[in-house]
């Protein structure tokens, strides 16, 4: 969340991360929502989601220091709960802070008001230690949904990520595999019934086609992706088929395999 | 919306060009959801959107030929309507078909059913023409509310937004100021303090600060933003105010403007 992904300065390079690594965790994230600083959004969109009973919800900024850092006021609020100052997230900050070589004009590293409120966090979640800055990460299980708040400077959280809750998303991570095809000379239309029906036959399979320009010549980037064993095999099936008709259809194309936890 | 989105494979770069568009234009977006190409998911996140009634609903991607393409019907869905081939936007797509000067391997430009489809948009909406590729995009007016649906290739969608969208939005184009202060060797939380006065002192303008790592000394990113001209003018005193501030802390610090539409 955070005003500067809405007005355009800053891509939200966190949620593409986040879902790439839940897809290979053998996840498939299903909606993604950016939302402004603003505490009565981040609390409506929280119970929305929480409506869904998503097995985890995840959020990303606003833990910090600063008047603009409310993810966790907004969380609270969602789940009818007040925050309070839990003693272990205390104790994260503190070693931070005492791990800290300040050089050049740094100010004294003391535990101020607003280096209090990073261990303010919603009664009865738990922190995340971060290993990549002071903010720690918050844990909250509800009945069947999990909801994680992550810093939003992307090194801590990804640092969260990986070392609190990937462990518990993995164990079913998947072989996974995408054949790129990419195709010149054949418009997306005329590509379309092939795409249908090997959607239709392998429906384990995710197809994909995504046209590249008109100019002059049409390109087209088709994508087949399977997970697991079967999905796997099914690709490859998929793959032959393709091109075949491609054969048939006299069309340049070239094909690029890519294969993940194998 | 799309699958390519939600595995990671795909930056959402579409969201964050309308975004800083709109923005330009004097607009402000509230949200940004990422769904999968999924019809039920299409349907309920646009019902859930219409409710919050905003002036603007604008969708990308899935307005074209293949069968993951079900924008449309999930916007038919969302408002209770059907779709029918609309004679307009069947024009559209057979002008650009006869325009097309096939090169190289290319299969006829038929209006096939594929093409045939792009022509099918709900009833009571209208096509907007793509200079930049086949598929319209669609627009419809319900009460105080426009929902626009464009295609997800970067260059037809930004063609059709700037011909057909923005000058709907413009006409409140604000003059837009922005000022970018990086600060060295202050920890993000001692500058906390300040820009909760700032952000208090001067309600109308926006006050972030960015965290930007810490590798024995501490950077920030403060940014102060305001719109019209008397954000223009309480950025300017904020600025100076700030600057005070790091002076008295002997901060090393660099400010830089950077102005639109002026």
């Amino acid at each position: 969340m955070g005003n500067e992904l809405l007005n355009g300065r800053t891509a939200n390079t966190n949620a593409q991360w986040l879902c790439g690594e839940i897809y290979s965790l053998g996840g498939l994230v299903k909606r993604v929502m950016t939302v402004p600083d603003d505490l009565q959004e981040i609390e409506t969109t929280l119970r929305e989601t929480l409506l869904r009973r998503p097995r985890w919800v995840i959020t990303t900024g606003g833990l910090g220091p600063t008047y603009d850092d409310m993810t966790l006021d907004g969380v609270a609020a969602a789940l009818g709960r007040g925050l309070s100052e839990d003693k272990a997230a205390r104790e994260m900050i503190l070693k931070r802070l005492a791990g800290y070589k300040v050089q050049g004009r740094a100010q004294p590293l003391d535990f101020t008001p607003e280096r209090a409120k990073m261990a303010r966090i919603p009664v009865g979640s738990k922190p995340l230690s971060n290993s990549a800055g002071t903010a720690p990460g918050v844990l909250v299980e509800l009945e069947g949904t999990y909801v994680a708040c992550l810093p939003g400077v992307p090194s801590e959280m990804k640092a969260i990520f990986q070392e609190h809750l990937a462990p518990m998303m993995a164990g079913n991570r998947l072989k996974t595999v995408t054949v790129d095809t990419e195709v010149r000379g054949v418009p997306e239309a005329a590509l379309a019934p092939t795409l249908a029906a090997l959607a239709k036959k392998y429906p384990g399979i995710y197809v994909k086609s995504h046209p590249k320009g008109f100019e002059g010549v049409s390109r087209v980037l088709v994508q087949l992706t399977g997970r697991g064993e079967e999905g796997v095999e099914d690709v490859e099936s998929a793959r032959k088929e393709l091109a075949v008709v491609l054969e048939g259809m006299n069309a340049a194309y070239e094909m690029r395999t890519i294969q993940d936890n194998q």
